[in-house]
């Protein structure tokens, strides 16, 4: 996606130890505009595919998940990381290793949510060891859904976590892929398609 | 706003000690139809005043910021829980007592991103004690931007926020504000404007 990564390039930060900051735009402050072309393009590369439910994960992909969701007509579902009074009840739980907080955490979704029937699209704005996507991922076999595919903004090429996830046979699309970045002199190479 | 009275009092779920659980389409599972509709509410009521940014705080006001944004065409700024790799640097932070999750927490925006020349409109899901919505009003004029208001979902008027919020001069709208709930009844009686 063309706009996306003409974004990244002007705004990204390219930090050490393979972290890009985008928190101008994506994932602290959210440009609106931009999530607008996202949703569509989303909607796009999903084309066909049947979706009854986008499924994020609190707190960044929230807000690119319900603008796409408005692409699709459907609902979006965000698990939640910790465990709180309004969530009682049953739960579908998964573990995740998170590269950005450095810890690992539970997700879950409440099993009134998420069942036999729905065919899911995953969305999130990063996707570095895949660990979040394998993670919601779960939360969808366990729920005895159907998982049509997972949406991604942003994904480091240079980590695992995209092989991983197409070599389940997932229908993966990052809108942009980053093959390598370089800190020292804010460098980006995005893989070409 | 009758539409979101009447999706409240057929999906909402009272439970003792005051809580409502609106989680099958407010915040865990969202209805972007609805929002949209509550987005555009937001945005009737706010109309006249200048609104350059909206600040919400993960991780369930997001979709509704997000959309509403929409109305506005502004960017969304959501003020983070907890400190993370990503939003090393200079922060504005605030404390905060939730009254859902039981703790206190602090809630941080990078000063990147609220600052002078900026008017602001909160948007949050719910208004309780209130705490939230002031932890944020704090970032606002701790970076010395203008508070333009705050639109609020749903406010529990039977608790002491919405005043407090009021009293203190600020912009406050509520879509809907319940009077009283009856856990045992299941009954929900909404303030009349």
């Amino acid at each position: 996606m063309q706009l996306l990564k003409e974004r990244i390039r002007r705004d990204g930060i390219v930090r050490e130890g393979g972290v890009l900051k985008v928190d101008s735009f994506l994932n602290h402050q959210m440009d609106i505009d931009l999530f607008e072309e996202i949703g569509k393009e989303f909607h796009r590369r999903f084309e066909g595919e049947e979706v009854t439910k986008i499924l994020t994960i609190e707190a960044s992909g929230i807000g690119i998940a319900c603008i796409t969701a408005r692409y699709f007509q459907v609902p979006v579902v965000f698990a939640k990381k910790n465990k709180t009074k309004n969530i009682a009840g049953d739960v579908y739980t998964s573990r995740v290793e998170s590269f950005t907080h450095g810890r690992v955490y539970d997700i879950m979704v409440s099993k009134d949510f998420l069942g036999k029937g729905d065919k899911v699209l995953l969305i999130d704005d990063f996707l570095a060891n895949g660990k979040a996507l394998e993670g919601l991922a779960q939360l969808v076999e366990d729920a005895g859904a159907e998982l049509t595919g997972a949406g991604i903004v942003i994904e480091k090429g240079f980590q695992r976590g995209g092989d991983a996830i197409r070599g389940r046979g997932i229908h993966l699309e990052s809108l942009a892929i980053i093959d390598s970045m370089d800190a020292a002199s804010g460098t980006i190479t995005f893989r070409e398609r």
